[in-house]
């Protein structure tokens, strides 16, 4: 579990693969369809593909010639579970009071 | 921001550095003391601090001979936000239906 949640964190580190999670969160497209806005070779798309699909974050089916890519978010889910027990710490009210006064500082300057 | 967002998922990818944040956010250590649980060398313990720090998670200062940490959590807020923009997909009626019928499956088994 917790080697997964390296992998994960790994998958999502990059902007690309992140760039990918939001098209294929749109729908299962083909990873034709999903390397045309990288500027990069589409063996480097498949690449960053192999990183998501190891985290679990992409599911690949064969579809007649090419693979279709679907989206699966659930590994975020223990993600997401580990940083939200450090919600509190950025959630206090001294941090809020230190955004104010930084805030009010950079205005001033 | 999105190039500290690589910093800090990277960051966080790693069991020993998660462990490190778990030990600061109980409250400030020197080095040497957050270095203790780990089969590690000071020195390796060290690059792990640096990564650390690099994404902002831990501040340094020093007092007298040592180096004091402390936890930073406000770098986790933006990545838990990237993560909760995809709480619907893991959090959909379809997603609890599916983890009901596997449960039952295994119990069958």
């Amino acid at each position: 579990m917790a080697r997964n949640l390296d992998h994960v964190m790994v998958a999502i580190s990059d902007p690309t693969r992140r760039a990918i999670i939001g098209r294929l969160a749109r729908g299962p497209a083909r990873i034709s369809d999903v390397a045309v806005p990288f500027p990069m070779s589409l063996t480097g798309v498949c690449k960053h593909v192999k990183v998501l699909e190891r985290a679990g974050l992409v599911r690949r089916t064969r579809h007649g010639r090419e693979n279709t890519l679907k989206f699966s978010a659930k590994p975020l889910r223990e993600v997401a579970h580990w940083i939200l027990q450090y919600e509190r710490y950025w959630n206090t009210r001294l941090d809020r009071l230190e955004e104010f006064f930084t805030a009010k500082q950079e205005k001033s300057q």
